[in-house]
């Protein structure tokens, strides 16, 4: 019976640890993730192990992130920004790929690898872009809105293009590229139906009954089920939780579903999923992993710079403007080591490159404030 | 990978099936329990196995069932109905716990397990006795307060019982009495120790930096490693969880924690555990536990009608509002469960016994609504 609950000692030191790191974080004015992981770090070092219940918390605390990003994912303030976010993010996407892509081939001569952190690379993190953005009070900008609605269009583009890679390179299924792409799209065509219908029943139903308060149960429950089925079909779990929560986020309950799952998400399961990152970490990898890490991290940014920069200009954006944006989209986070993550429990990308993604999130999180303090001080 | 998050499909499928349970119980006007349980019956017959991970997100609502308990024991409620309630409460434990120890030793012969029955026979739910109590529009009358301060002692009281029963059967454990209950005195003057320094700490940092948005994280934490460390001492799990409730309950952030905790919990954990409840009954064996239960129903609820009703009659009541509180403190739920879940868990009772025990939450559950209306509709 002892050792039966050792589930809830490490769950509460897990939980107390991300806490401790979360408020020196925000001491030290930096976003709280990074505590979390660095706590998961130390924690890692001989203290705490990784079990198989930990990993499933840490699970559904990523399956919660995608399938909040889902329900932020705002349709109509992507329209909005439209053509000048278009082009940004599709700016942010080519040139870090190409460069990311190209350097690691150079150094690895691992294609798939290469490819892999190429698609890394292209995930700008919404919350610290938002977070950042906020902090210096340029939220409503026009630089700020484009970074905005080119982070959400980078998103959905990251989300696609792993999805397209994890169904290219999964160990014994038809890597046919066809095949996998018809895959796909009978997944968002089933997705897009079912979410349809059930938006349909839905609104018929809380006609008669009072769903209102079942409304997060149900939610979640259909979240779980679409994560488990389109990873059953050959598609990330993360992909089918974000796409419950695009689903989702074309009710009327999206307000109250995101706010309700972040709360429960936030208390027990992101900040697990975050120090689980961590404590699977192997430091010494984490410092052998130092010059990946580096050329990662300058490759990974510029290509950021240049590309959304690039985009911006040719959108219609001035020199300073365009270079504000392209600070803006250079922090990666959580999506970043998600896709790391997924990539090394696939057999991808090893625990080397895995550290190393972590680097650049530590690097670019750290960076970016500085790096548009400056920029928008200079107007 | 695609065994990997089968659990996910499991949680999904789970909490679709409580909340469908709990919706049809609610147009049965029954409470939401009952048909989680049901359900749960239904998807223990070949639909779906009781995993470890599903086992311990139960543990984990369970748990969080036991702190909110704790966070919504008011000291000062029990106080003011005094004298009364405290009859009422000693009434309620020793006669059921007479009968019920008596009637199962003759039929079984088992001296710890009937006292294990007798003591989960102790256990009057709280909620299904507000519930009912709401429904008819009694609750601020004399024998609804009589009745809920009694409900709380009987809890306390209850899990006092439990402590000192699982202290003695402990299999391994020293079995000396004193020695237990001297390893509980410890237990609870630790927690209080350890309790008031957590409130005085508290309430210095809080005056330094906003603790706020932090205090459901911590509570959870501190609840988690006291229920870990209560099972580590010999004392349930479920104790620790009450007493780290009982402990922030004196804060002035119970009702912030206790609303908190129960969202979160009620979403995802609560729901687990009580589906997993059904789950893991057999029900073969509980259609062959008919004898027992109905010895168990009886016995139980004559038990709580008598020694409700003649502690309510010495403490200065009528006739009428006697029967009446005896009425109300008839129906058993969750408490009842999870100490039975716990003496099969340690092997005191069997399968047998715990089907029993569900018959009778089912029943008395079902019955009680019925009595007290029909009780206070002859007034």
């Amino acid at each position: 019976m002892e050792s039966k609950l050792g589930f809830l000692f490490d769950i509460g030191i897990i939980l107390l640890a991300a806490n401790i790191g979360g408020i020196i974080s925000k001491k030290l004015k930096q976003p709280v993730v990074l505590g979390q992981i660095l706590v998961g770090l130390i924690l890692g070092m001989g203290i705490l192990e990784k079990t198989e219940t930990v990993s499933q918390l840490a699970e559904i605390g990523v399956v919660f992130l995608m399938f909040i990003a889902g329900l932020e994912t705002d349709v109509n303030e992507l329209k909005a920004s439209g053509r000048s976010s278009s082009l940004i993010a599709l700016g942010g996407v080519l040139i870090p790929f190409i460069l990311v892509f190209a350097g690691m081939y150079i150094v690895t001569s691992n294609f798939l690898a290469s490819l892999f952190m190429g698609v890394i690379a292209t995930a700008t993190s919404v919350s610290i872009s938002v977070q950042t953005l906020r902090e210096i009070d340029q939220m409503r900008s026009r630089q700020g809105i484009g970074i905005l609605g080119a982070a959400i269009i980078d998103d959905v583009v990251g989300i696609i293009l792993l999805t397209l890679i994890i169904g290219v390179v999964r160990p014994g299924e038809n890597n046919n590229v066809f095949l996998v792409i018809g895959k796909i799209g009978i997944f968002f065509i089933m997705t897009f139906i079912i979410g349809y219908l059930l938006i349909r029943v839905m609104s018929k139903i809380s006609t008669k009954i009072n769903i209102d308060d079942k409304i997060v149960s149900f939610a979640i429950v259909f979240c779980f089920i679409l994560a488990f089925l389109s990873e059953e079909l050959g598609v990330a779990a993360i992909t089918g939780a974000y796409f419950s929560g695009v689903v989702f986020s074309m009710t009327s309950c999206r307000h109250k579903l995101s706010h309700e799952v972040h709360r429960i998400s936030s208390i027990i399961f992101t900040p697990i999923f975050f120090v689980a990152i961590g404590l699977g970490v192997d430091l010494r990898a984490a410092i052998s992993a130092l010059g990946i890490g580096i050329i990662l991290v300058v490759l990974g940014s510029l290509g950021k710079i240049i590309g959304c920069g690039f985009g911006a200009k040719i959108s219609g954006f001035g020199n300073k403007e365009a270079l504000q944006i392209g600070f803006g989209m250079v922090p990666r986070a959580e999506v970043a080591i998600i896709i790391a993550n997924l990539g090394l429990a696939i057999n991808v990308i090893n625990e080397k490159q895995l550290a190393s993604v972590i680097m650049m999130v530590l690097i670019t999180t750290l960076i970016t404030p500085s790096l548009l303090k400056w920029s928008f001080g200079r107007a």
